[in-house]
């Protein structure tokens, strides 16, 4: 089941560019204060760090991410999702545009 | 006057890429049904067309538009916006990230 809406936040109009483009997102903000982002990643293998925790939920396309510490590429498609610890990095391969929602926390 | 957030809205999960990446978008409706979308054009210079009108909302960087039938270049900042006529379409020169609210009607 993928999330194809949000409904009830507040959107950050101004977009976050990251890697020259390859990572696109819109933050947005729930009615609650919780803050999340959609974003899409192009076909590219990039390296992410994290500060706090995050989810990962696959909502088009798909990815391999490989977490830090591991040496397995693991596939994340539509509807699926993965969680990164907190002050670390994981490793993202893309070869379809990946579309995203990043919870924090 | 920019425009930072925009509240109350549903937002599209799924990300519309065009140019390879170089034009890249979200969707939103507003409580009223009203269709308009947040996105950021990337170094380049791209050929929009338009079904409906469309007003293009500056909100960071800038970019030089180029409409239909004009052979003059014209800058737009954050804070200004300039309308295309619908089943049109126009030149777009970016330098640095252009970041935009997509207005139709």
């Amino acid at each position: 089941m993928t999330t194809e809406k949000i409904d009830g936040v507040s959107v950050n109009t101004q977009a976050n560019v990251y890697f020259d483009g390859k990572c696109v997102s819109h933050g947005l903000t729930l009615a609650d204060g919780t803050k999340l982002s959609v974003g899409v990643i192009l076909p590219a293998t990039l390296t992410f760090n994290t500060g706090a925790p995050e989810i990962m939920e696959c909502v088009g396309g798909s990815c391999e991410y490989k977490l830090d510490g591991s040496s397995e590429w693991v596939k994340s498609s539509a509807g699926e999702e993965f969680s990164i610890p907190g002050n670390s990095k994981f490793e993202i391969r893309v070869t379809e545009p990946y579309h995203y929602i990043c919870h924090f926390g």
